[in-house]
């Protein structure tokens, strides 16, 4: 999918929903362990999705599956991820798929994971971290219609921890002169390294294939909880599509990451995960979380 | 297992080599691909890694298999990754097994990467990525005997772009002002402050349990091409086990890594894939992988 099909759904459905499918399996309604304990081949951790995307499909222009919460089902967890993916992609074919696996490896291991997730997954982006560089990154740039969402700026506390300290520049990258002599202050703080860095590594369609932005190619994560850093953000990758997480139990404001992070095309994905998928334990759990997903749909169609 | 026993296996078995299990299902050796199309439930990738373990095992202290290459074969490659921990644990019980996962995410979610890894995979360890800070990483610590591996200089390319990147000091994190009037030019780089600060992030043992440096719960990754490199890392984390993929197929020298990074009691875990799994690709490749592992073991042996 491209930023312009992207862009349309988002005009269409007036949302940018994206529902986190962050499948607990000790957060599942007692209604469905209880089937899987009585129907052998019942798999709740998938029914528990379908019937979640059923209800919310028509809110949401995205659903972000996190490995983890399958992974942490091993085998089982697997199969249940898998099938989700092809549910989605057979039945909702306009929604945005994010494997939300965070990845980052050394380039050769890297490439694995790129042919993984977009050769036999088919999911259309997966969240890479920064960490590894250039070369851990690249190889999930190469696939025409996918994307990388490379870790910015993150929801959580240990985001001060690392992301947003300041750096120095050097004139090649040397470890600087005890007295800093050959330094230049310029209090660029990591997270904004790592987009305009990143912008480097992505080439443009031209013949010439010089560098490019990289605006059909990669997204940022940057955490609701930001607040106004949105708009440093802006400022070096004012086109960039942003996935915002954090909005609903990380305390996160839509109206705050709206005011400071929106773009003439909108240029948000907003995922909520708890507060949709788990706002009702009862049977009614799939028809609860379609109107949240719905009441989220209408606040941000009055914010577009 | 703790530092003590890792210690002494290393003196017992005189060697501190770790065998990487990056099995990649096209290079698996003709014979174990025709006797999977043959034989209904040989599992290749499984019966690759139980032969160069049986090969191996004398030679070496520990397998670190990378996930990536397992989860390219989804839930195949799951299964053959949990039998190979569960081969390993069985057969070679002195053996410390590294999931190299590279995980990190928010607390709720890395407590759950760090359940599937300690409690249903039951490995030693776990490589971490630091970029997303604390609250990431100690969901890791929290189990007896069993190890976080934080990447802190890797041995790719990309370590240039941001683990080396020089980062300016400020007095509460703060952006510093334009003129940098509040910075003090520490040239600590960004590796360096993961070392530094994740070692606040572990508690010791005792009842006060104030903040230790880990020593029992924390390891590094540090690349073998990082030169005389290690020489800095040994000023801030002198005692700590470092593990050093790199040697072989990556360029990185034994030697080298010996002269600048080993401590009195060894303090390193040096990894090699590629150069011994694959070193012979007939029906003698098990063979073969034990000849190379036992070459490395003997030149650690002489370096020890």
């Amino acid at each position: 999918m491209n930023r312009e099909q992207l862009y349309a759904n988002i005009l269409r459905k007036q949302s940018f929903l994206c529902v986190g499918l962050d499948t607990d399996v000790r957060k599942l309604p007692q209604c469905l362990v209880e089937r899987q304990e009585k129907e052998e081949g019942f798999d709740a951790i998938f029914e528990f999705n379908k019937a979640i995307i059923d209800a919310t499909a028509e809110y949401c222009i995205a659903y972000k599956p996190n490995l983890a919460f399958y992974e942490a089902q091993g085998v089982k967890g697997w199969m249940a991820f898998e099938r989700t993916v092809k549910y989605i992609r057979e039945s909702y074919p306009d929604q945005f798929i994010i494997a939300d696996a965070k990845r980052g490896d050394i380039g050769n291991t890297s490439k694995l994971y790129a042919r993984t997730f977009f050769e036999e997954m088919d999911v259309d982006a997966v969240t890479v971290a920064p960490y590894m560089g250039e070369d851990s990154v690249t190889p999930f740039l190469g696939y025409e219609g996918k994307w990388v969402i490379l870790l910015a700026l993150t929801s959580n506390k240990g985001s001060m921890d690392f992301q947003r300290s300041p750096l120095l520049t050097t004139p090649k990258g040397e470890k600087p002169n005890a007295d800093g002599g050959q330094m230049e202050l310029t209090g660029e703080r990591l997270f904004e390294r790592v987009i305009k860095r990143s912008q480097e590594w992505t080439r443009d369609s031209s013949p010439s294939g010089e560098a490019g932005r990289g605006l059909d190619a990669l997204m940022y994560v940057v955490g609701a909880t930001q607040g106004r850093t949105f708009e440093d953000i802006r400022k070096i990758a004012p086109d960039h599509f942003l996935l915002v997480p954090g909005i609903g139990a990380q305390g996160g404001s839509l109206e705050e990451v709206c005011r400071y992070g929106m773009n003439s095309q909108c240029g948000l994905i907003v995922n909520s995960s708890r507060a949709i998928i788990y706002a009702d334990s009862t049977e009614r759990f799939a028809e609860v979380a379609g109107e949240k997903a719905r009441e989220v749909q209408q606040h941000m169609a009055a914010l577009l």
